[in-house]
């Protein structure tokens, strides 16, 4: 018993109890505190710094000498000899748990659209024989001041027996003056906020009455099944009126999925949720309304709608509360939509006053420039080479997946999600992976391997190709490659974003060099290693302490619209005042973009 | 060719091409014009009188002595000789046709809630890249000064396809701000009105945009499988929460099939109707709408809903336009529901500065009370006798159905629907049968059949019974009776309605020869013979003349909320303004109704 050791890990607040002599790293595993360890643990990477705050812990390594000065640690090297306090800078920490750490999610004052209140009604006798609805109306105004106007039938018919059953007092909920729905007394209402990507869908479960986060889950974008990027699912949906229903239902039951996970997590159901706030870009969000979107497919990429609206959650074909209701933010034109709008609200970035530019990384990119008080915003198609799609070893960020990968001293280091044996590599370890064969010069400006630039390039012409993992190492099922195509995909991609940039640059008379911040949001933004992106020209060069990494921001922005009315009201004052550019008609686009294709 | 006479019935603006020598009786059946002929043509019974206005026919026959100092002469004696033109009085028309004659129909000024607007969009370019929706907006702004606010979902899918095939000039409809459905240019949306009654469904077609009448058509409701009165159906709907849903559901199928019908007739679609307005008995009105009746089959009988209700037709289940929407006029209290409101609309009986007497006569039957600006409403449950239920053989009012009896000079007469072979009783048959028994005293005053009183009485106590038709008699396929029970069951029903009557003018302080008019509505209600009401005490005794029977002016109330939003505020007035009498806790209804069952 006494062999066994607590170790804290703060601010993250998790804790786990491992043997005397465990290392930090093997304790940070087991506490579910993502450490960076690119080296695998060799004390050789330097990315595992940790600062021991108490507690008895073995004395420093040769590989840490350089640290002892600065209070750090390399949780790799430091072995665990009694309980411990350690403290991890967030450098230190994968991204996902960065954001998390770093705070950048806004704190708002608690205003949701669905509200509930509690009532209590008089028992109808003979003496007062009005309608329940209108007894309920008058005991709200008398209770609460608050009138209802509308009864969402769905919600109206478990009225009266709910009414009953609870001796006359219930919790109602409110949206817009309408009855959304009805429950028990004091049962908190739920909300799903749901940022729906062209891959991937993100959802977050939260209590409506206190504002809590109760869960986070994602699932890949079942309209894949229809067509990888948008212009394929728009193509799709052309074909025909019942086409984009289609497209719809499949996203729906995506959604009921998602949300009944979510639930089943928290010990609640999907009944409660009462309302969702979706996001999603232009095209993603018509898909998800069910609207035909062939008018985004051709010029002038005209949207169906762009206003905020709200609509019954059973038109959508959702099963959550009867009665609920789903928001969607405002979208902004063309491409860039209701997610971009949300990114912007959760990054505050249209309230900035230092020139930032904003952009949310995904199979599209959206880019927002704030400067002088205007706000740029712009959509390119970047593809979904960062999700890992068209990449010949490429996989989603999933264990196993590499995602981080650093050359030194000739040695080939990664890092493995959840340090699982290499299965594939993610949008990040191939954004690094190009970023360093670049580095040694394994690869020309224009994106050509070069056969002799490294000793683990092999093959000739098209068939060349770097073994990044040869077959059995670290349990490697097969060699892990990064072909001249991978490298071409990225490219393409990191091009698109960077003449994005550029363009709105142009448009607002900056030089690139006068941008004081870059905020990268979106899974793939987060999880990418800034100074990699610098390194291949997908970011202007600007100094590494310019960018921040603020997770899925879309995601947060629809979770601020779920409990916050203010917020609503912002993202509308954003949408308005957004001026969109077409890149697709814009002079400079094919300049810039042919520009970006280059490696620096 | 010579031989063949055209025949114009007036004021129906019906004709007929008969042979010469053919009765104006045959003419008037050939043209659809409904004559009574309570003898079957024999000239004895009087009933089918008109006014030979121009034109040859035959000399006046022996039967029709009396009558020709009025100037008036037998159909059914008259031979046409030439073209004619004949008037027929509104007493000489069955009461359907009757109804229509006489024009208690209140005309109104067409505003309807869904209205339809024809509008223009500039088609989208590169300058302009607002959304559909947005355009759409500005230009109902411009050019008809409307301000749209919402869009329903369903409706908003069909615009922009509908859009680029016409144009960019396209017809929308809105109610209530609201967009409810896009259609082509130019193209007329419809209304249906509908009045739900316990056993019948009545609905009406209806033009929005010029207010004329389609078509109508009735159908048994189908939630009659579930009960044939409001008690069964509610104990039905109580024994779950799913069971309100599926009556609910029952309706619904029953409503799209008459929708469908109605169309199919007038040669249009049922997804070209954008509004329907129901109307019902509070029972009716909830089942409609799915909502539990559970707390309308207990004291204190408290409505969940009274007042007027918007919903969507899909949220109901109907299959009309994509965004149609459904009104629910408002309920008074007890089951005393939106159909009465409809009906006092329909008659202005809420405006009239006579004293009057409503009532809206069915399986429920409504009755109001205006006098000195007061209206006094309560509800009795009159059985489904009328319609021909519980009577032994009883039918509801088809071809076949004896609808007429009179005694004349110990013969029997009757009439049956269409003239076509007896089959059965319907409610005004039987109800002439009991008057006419009563009248020979074969009964007694409580309902007793007396094995004496009439030739055509056999059988003894119980089983005792009255043949109105022997077997065989004009093709008569078995002897059709009047039982003893059948006796009880019209006291029963007659007594309920009685009574009601004597709660209200006593609550009202009044005198029953004090009303100074009678207003009858129901199917039955328009097809019974006053006479014969008055004759077994179903009416206070008043002067036939201040009796006016009116049709299925519940319908017609549903009709005028289509047509008009004035109309619709006019039934919130009536809903507020009604004073509720509830006859089960009465102190004076009991009284009242065990001394109406006796026969006077």
């Amino acid at each position: 018993m006494t062999d066994k050791c607590t170790v804290d890990f703060e601010p993250l607040g998790r804790r786990a109890r491992v043997a005397s002599g465990a290392t930090l790293l093997e304790a940070a595993r087991q506490a579910g505190v993502g450490l960076n360890a690119v080296c695998g643990g060799a004390g050789t990477c330097g990315t595992c710094r940790v600062r021991v705050v108490a507690g008895k812990v073995s004395p420093p390594t040769e590989a840490e000498r350089e640290l002892v000065a600065e209070g750090l640690r390399l949780a790799c090297q430091v072995c665990v000899l009694g309980d411990a306090r350690v403290d991890v800078p967030p450098d230190s920490i994968t991204a996902a748990q960065r954001a998390q750490v770093e705070g950048r999610e806004r704190t708002v004052e608690l205003d949701p659209a669905a509200r509930g209140f509690d009532v209590t009604l008089a028992p109808s006798n003979l003496d007062d024989l009005r309608a329940d609805v209108t007894r309920l109306r008058e005991a709200l105004v008398q209770q609460h001041d608050v009138t209802l106007e509308r009864f969402d039938p769905a919600a109206l018919r478990q009225l009266p027996l709910l009414l009953r059953e609870n001796e006359w007092r219930i919790r109602i909920v409110i949206k817009n003056n309408e009855l959304i729905a009805v429950a028990p007394p004091d049962a908190p209402p739920l909300g799903l906020a749901v940022d729906i990507g062209t891959t991937k869908v993100a959802a977050y479960l939260v209590d409506l009455a206190n504002g809590e986060a109760l869960g986070a889950a994602g699932v890949m974008n079942p309209q894949i099944a229809y067509g990888e990027d948008v212009m394929a699912r728009i193509t799709y949906g052309m074909d025909g009126r019942e086409r984009a229903q289609e497209l719809q239902r499949a996203l729906a039951s995506g959604l009921d999925e998602l949300a009944g996970e979510l639930c089943a997590q928290a010990g609640r159901e999907s009944g409660e949720i009462v309302e969702a706030v979706l996001v999603g870009n232009t095209c993603m969000h018509h898909l998800a309304l069910g609207l035909p979107a062939d008018s985004l497919g051709l010029a002038p990429y005209v949207a169906v709608l762009s206003d905020s609206y709200d609509l019954k959650a059973r038109d959508l074909g959702l099963s959550l509360s009867p009665g609920a209701s789903v928001h969607m933010l405002p979208n902004i034109a063309g491409f860039v939509g209701a997610d971009h709008v949300a990114m912007l609200l959760a990054t505050s970035i249209h309230e900035t006053d230092v020139i930032t530019v904003g952009l949310d990384i995904g199979t599209n990119t959206e880019i927002s420039l704030a400067a002088g008080g205007r706000l740029l915003s712009c959509s390119c198609a970047s593809g979904p080479a960062f999700e890992g799609a068209h990449i010949h070893d490429g996989m989603r960020a999933a264990p196993g997946a590499i995602e981080r990968v650093r050359f030194v001293d000739g040695r080939i280091e990664y890092q493995t999600i959840d340090g699982a044996p290499p299965v594939g590599i993610c949008g990040s370890g191939i954004l690094d992976a190009v970023a360093e064969l670049r580095r040694v010069s394994a690869l020309r400006a224009n994106g050509a391997m070069q056969a002799d630039g490294h000793p683990r390039v092999r093959g000739e012409g098209r068939g060349v190709e770097f073994v990044l993992v040869p077959a059995g190492e670290r349990d490697a099922p097969r060699d892990i490659v990064v072909t001249r195509k991978d490298v071409n995909e990225i490219q393409l991609a990191k091009a698109a974003i960077r003449a994005g940039v550029e363009v709105l640059l142009d448009e607002a008379g900056l030089e690139a060099e006068q941008v004081q911040q870059v905020v990268v949001a979106g899974a793939f933004g987060t999880y990418l290693d800034v100074d990699s992106a610098l390194a291949i020209g997908m970011f202007p060069p600007l100094p590494r302490e310019r960018f921040v990494q603020v997770g899925n921001a879309a995601g947060m922005g629809a979770k601020l619209a779920l409990l916050s009315r203010h917020c609503r009201r912002q993202a509308e004052e954003i949408a308005r005042r957004v001026e969109y550019v077409e890149l697709t008609t814009n002079p400079r686009f094919v300049g810039e973009y042919t520009k970006a294709l280059m490696l620096p």
